[in-house]
């Protein structure tokens, strides 16, 4: 039986791992986190994850879908809150379609769970890798409670160990790798808000809350639990920043000016909100993935993107599905099963790449655009008169249509619908 | 008096040493290679360098730059070899202007000599960098000799260690540092020609010889010792790529059908054709080029550019220049210096890099495009009745004008120059 090992055993690592074992191979996976069922971290390294259809497709297929379901809070829509507080609902589909809020942390233990039911499937937690040796597939590994440094070998490794892969940088060394890390000139502060009173939801639970302010944005996700967390994305250095508003007072008036339904809410709850460092966000590409028929990068490793579109995660249990079918189709022949999968995927995380930059500005800017609302009303009805008509958003969270194939949907849909939003203005101005 | 280390003794770090000793600064140069003036390696790893206007300008400024002419080559133009042998000139400019052509081993020499003489610069070879720690300004260095480890320490770091800077790979880890490397799919290897029979240029002297063939190239330049220096460019794996020539044979078809009337010169010194490897040409991209008030990246460290506009060691000398100018601007503020470089000059390179890019197709396509080569002498002409109306090419390589402002004065010629280019290409058609 072929021994595989996997570097990082996050969501992608670890869902590859049951999809590898039910492949017929022997997996050890590494990770330099402790095991994430023994210990409580809130990593504060993400926003809520949210799952859709292509994620839960990839998890179904090898029977973790309700597992991961018991534990989302599904959401149908967002909820824009404007400066004067008033509520504008926009519904994700006209069927109650939704997008599936879960915490990063209980995703995580719910997948190493599942995967460690498998009789082929090791996990082995605080080792962190140090170094790799690609053409023998040799990995040495760090204890970090011990300090012990050991070498370990496989047929194969997949690397699936985070945007800062150590495996990439090695990876990076090579001719003819391609390779950019960018980062977005916005950042991110958490804000947990519990359970109200009553042990209910603060805020209505099944939408996610946005404060679009144009330049900057607060966005709420319902968690499991009955509490919010709330992120305040703002830029690093212009004139409402996060230095900007680095002081408690300056923090008070930045929500009282601009949020202030949400302050009486956010106030009692900001602990050390100073003290907390700003999350960075950072959109990463490179070319190969893979390195002869030894070892792949996969995730957030070779494509990680931005959090603004909710995809990472579904992406990536996508792509662990669609590389096990090219292990399977051309099995024993690695290397043609990675340059298939990479030369497919590729494209695809590239304009999966390009939309979530692009979604942060459509979230940030939102509810202050009139035409961005007509439109999206018009591409509702339009949707509701011939269901091949739906929304860019619609195809990427609510199908499985490939992401270049949803983005040239929506080049062709925007012309025509343009020129409805024009029509309808004008109508409404005349009136 | 302030102590400077310098990683690389490369073309822009030794003339930085020089610059940066000027101003008042104790400086020390670390190089991992050898000492360029004991030894006589053939890097292999450059076409030769081509100097202009403006690296001259810098090299002058310091009293540097009769030295370098020295060993300089003048080029007036091109001369483009077409299959059935007919040769077309195409001078640089209308007054006989020239770019410099010099074996990068050369200049390097030359460069280190000089720095040499100033009491306030010492060099060490041998010493490769394998750590830094960036808020401390210390590094570690590996005596390649010996084999012995130890850290120097200085107030502040100039890293010019080139394209594949381990200063750079240290900073590229840090939160909000925006990188890129991206490889050219096309490589090139080196063919010498040496001096002819009668111990002369074997091909005319003052012009780089060009055999355009669309996707792929040959390239030459002259050189002091009278030899010749051709690059053949191929793409890495099209139908006719360097794999697909790998043997004399097919070597020797690409050269009877694409290159007839350089063969005879080529075939008897091929020597170990087949066994050198391919160079690979890589656009290096990233910011910020500094870390604090401490480290600052200068050269192909953070600017890399692929060498087909010759401008490589032209921007950096440039960039040894406008950082001094900021130091002296600023004087013992040295973020603000480096913060005022990087911001002024990061836009321009990123330019440069753009333009190399685009350099490459236009020198693999021209002498079969008509358009261009009547594009040409349209700007030629228009340049003898108006010298505003220079050329991008005369503004890059024969004044100081920045990159971004010839790129911009480009845009507005070029679509003047269409309209003419059209009226003419339909004028001889109607003859």
């Amino acid at each position: 039986m072929e021994n595989i090992i996997i570097v990082g055993a996050g969501l992608v690592g670890s869902l590859l791992s049951v999809y590898l074992a039910r492949a017929g191979f022997k997996v050890s996976v590494y990770d330099r986190n402790s095991d994430p069922r023994q210990v409580n971290l809130q990593s504060g390294r993400s926003i809520n994850i949210t799952l859709s259809e292509r994620g839960f497709r990839a998890l179904d297929a090898v029977g973790a879908g309700d597992t991961v379901r018991e534990l989302c809070i599904p959401v149908c829509g967002r909820i824009m809150h404007a400066r004067d507080g008033e509520l504008t609902y926009q519904p994700y589909g006209n069927n109650k379609e939704a997008i599936y809020s879960i915490g990063r942390d209980d995703l995580s233990k719910a997948l190493v769970n599942f995967a460690q039911k498998h009789e082929n499937i090791e996990f082995y937690f605080n080792q962190k890798c140090i170094d790799i040796d690609l053409p023998t597939a040799r990995l040495k590994l760090q204890d970090l409670q011990t300090g012990e440094i050991t070498q370990v070998q496989a047929d194969r490794i997949f690397a699936a160990d985070g945007a800062y892969s150590p495996v990439r940088y090695k990876m990076q060394r090579l001719k003819r790798f391609n390779y950019s890390q960018e980062y977005l000139d916005r950042g991110y502060k958490e804000i947990i808000i519990p359970a109200g009173n009553e042990g209910n939801w603060a805020l209505e639970k099944n939408a996610i809350h946005i404060w679009p302010r144009d330049s900057f944005m607060l966005i709420g996700f319902p968690n499991l639990d009955k509490s919010f967390t709330l992120s305040l994305h703002l830029p690093y250095e212009e004139e409402i920043s996060h230095n900007s508003t680095a002081s408690p007072d300056a923090l008070q008036n930045l929500f009282e000016t601009y949020f202030p339904d949400i302050w009486p809410l956010v106030y009692p709850n900001l602990g050390d909100y100073a003290k907390k460092p700003v999350e960075s966000m950072i959109t990463i590409k490179c070319f190969p993935w893979s390195y002869q028929d030894k070892v792949l990068l996969i995730g957030d490793s070779c494509h990680a993107v931005v959090p603004s579109y909710g995809q990472g995660a579904n992406a990536g249990f996508e792509n662990c599905q669609l590389l096990t079918q090219c292990i399977e189709k051309h099995l024993g022949d690695w290397q043609t099963a990675f340059k298939e999968y990479e030369t497919l995927r590729k494209p695809e995380m590239d304009v999966l790449a390009h939309l979530c930059l692009e979604h942060f500005t459509v979230l940030r800017k939102m509810v202050g655009d009139r035409k961005f609302i007509e439109r999206a009303k018009i591409e509702r009805k339009l949707q509701e008169m011939n269901s091949e008509y739906a929304s860019l958003y619609y195809n990427i969270s609510f199908t499985s249509m490939s992401y270049s194939e949803a983005l040239r949907s929506e080049r062709i849909h925007q012309e025509i619908i343009s020129e409805f939003a024009e029509k309808n203005l004008k109508s409404e101005v005349s009136v």
